[in-house]
């Protein structure tokens, strides 16, 4: 483990750009002290801030560029302004020429995947970019898959996510039979989208390098019912976006609980070690950080409004794998059965 | 409020039949003194639970039949052994002949949907009946439909799932222009599904006994962005399932918590007030029952499930719907606007 692994960072990407990417990339080199950084973006406002954080500047090489995507670009804009001179762009073709192993971007998602797709291209098989997400658990984490890359997916696409969301959770979570579900609205083979009882049943029929569960039901993600939850990306979206505002709505409602009278105030105050413990394990940036999956490298999309522990999570994100070689198991698991699912499913 | 109002109830719907829709009904009835039931089903499984429920059996008439809906049956086969004669039908066929006000069945949700289509018909203009369910807010409660009646929507069919929710919210929650919203995966207009956005230009044309509020995104449901909140029976489903087993699943995390040392003990047990209360505003069988919008009559789903408290909820749902004449307020409201809807899309 002791051999430099270089990450390139998108310092102009996020809501705050530099001033959380490089205290956010600091935090993640104390963690793993053989990173080094490419920190690419406006050198006038990277190096005041490295002023502050003097290991990371060590580690780092600033690579500057004028040009930004903004958070409001759409993707084709962004692609016709920034291809080859913006931060984002420059990060992920780090990744691509391998002077990077892996490219972090709080910038805009969609500019992120329309850009990675054009510059990285996509793998073997594998038709567009998915984004993956880490879901906490009651006991550990799983992942989920599109959470937001794309709207609707054909069979295919979501055999292929399957079968790559696999992989990152072999790498991620380190097992070696993951148990896959899809996502639907009954556990029965006659409901939901037709798509996705196309790819419930070519998966049924398939060999696979890991465990094939069938459908699982949307109150079941969070309770260790799979290792790695596939749906297209408007659900997925949905579906994440709805657990952050339902753990927000259920902590308002035990603080509003807890102040409502003196004792249950002093209960509180007694118990406060517990309501701390629980506000760690409810705090989303723990699990910030966004892989893109099916391109011909690695990158990771952090939130745009996170902070720099937030920004921390992606990063170290993208170091697990990367280190976990990500990008060469997928390769290694997908582009052949990929390839015979599209048979299966043409027939 | 004193005249008397009589609810269908499919006595042998949900997973316990009887034994959990006649304590239902009675703790209802304890709410709403003037209701009358109508108890549809077996009279052998009747009558032995009645014996326990002497306000109920007072206010009750049993109406035999030896055929129930199973919770496996598809709607087919529902329909084809089940119309005219199962309990399920009759209580709806008591809807349409006008002999209840509204009917309550806690059986499968397809076979419902299909029996109430076919014995209610649907509204002039809507295609097709939605399910809209009762939200949990941080401050108060909103709508959100198609909670899974249907996979998919078109612009139009979201049109009037605006129309009847708006309506339903008129009649639930007595505001006067309810604040409605799209569900989307972002506020902007460039992103989403087609037929969401497509709804969401039909909408803002158009003049409007609502106030269209525009795209909300998913972590906003439960923080009072709308009132009502419109999206398709998967997406829906998919965001109803995924707020409840979130919700329980942070209940589980705070349980852990509290449970970690003596100290924590010490405080949850001072402020166990609290908890209680956290306890009851979580209580999933408070906003149990499901609302099917669009037919030519009422009829509310109750979770298969549920118990007797659950399943009182449904009824009170029923009920209010009913008291509000909510199918009188559909049909004014949206019959007009959802054909003027149809010509603006088709052009």
């Amino acid at each position: 483990m002791s051999t430099s692994l270089v990450i390139a960072i998108d310092a102009m990407g996020g809501d705050q750009g530099p001033r959380v990417a490089l205290p956010g990339a600091a935090i993640a080199l104390a963690r793993h002290p053989e990173c080094r950084f490419l920190l690419i973006g406006d050198s006038a406002q990277i190096e005041p801030e490295l002023k502050e954080l003097r290991e990371l500047a060590s580690r780092s090489r600033i690579v500057h560029t004028d040009k930004a995507v903004a958070m409001g670009d759409k993707p084709s804009q962004a692609l016709m302004r920034g291809r080859y001179t913006s931060s984002m762009w420059m990060a992920i073709d780090a990744a691509r020429k391998g002077e990077a192993a892996v490219a972090i971007s709080g910038g805009n998602t969609g500019a992120l995947m329309a850009m990675s797709k054009v510059c990285l291209k996509m793998l073997p098989g594998i038709e567009r970019p998915v984004m993956a997400a880490i879901w906490p658990t009651v006991t550990s984490e799983c992942l989920v898959l599109d959470v937001g890359a794309n709207v609707g997916a054909t069979a295919l696409q979501l055999v292929s996510s399957s079968m790559m969301g696999a992989a990152m959770a072999g790498a991620v979570f380190n097992r070696r039979s993951p148990r896959v579900a899809l996502l639907n609205i009954g556990v029965e083979e006659v409901k939901g989208l037709e798509e996705v009882k196309r790819a419930h049943v070519a998966l049924r029929a398939m060999s696979l390098p890991f465990e094939y569960r069938g459908f699982v039901e949307a109150d079941q993600i969070g309770h260790d019912a799979a290792d790695v939850v596939v749906t297209d990306g408007f659900t997925g979206n949905i579906a994440i976006k709805t657990a952050e505002g339902t753990a927000k709505q259920v902590a308002q409602y035990l603080r509003q609980a807890m102040e409502q009278s003196l004792l249950s105030q002093l209960g509180g105050f007694i118990a406060q070690d517990a309501f701390r413990l629980l506000k760690a394990k409810m705090d989303p940036r723990r699990s910030n950080g966004g892989v893109f999956l099916g391109l011909n490298g690695l990158v990771i999309k952090s939130h745009g409004g996170t902070d720099p522990t937030g920004y921390a999570s992606a990063v170290d994100l993208g170091y697990q794998m990367a280190r976990a070689g990500l990008l060469a198991r997928i390769i290694k698991d997908t582009t052949d059965i990929v390839s015979r699912t599209a048979g299966a499913l043409a027939e």
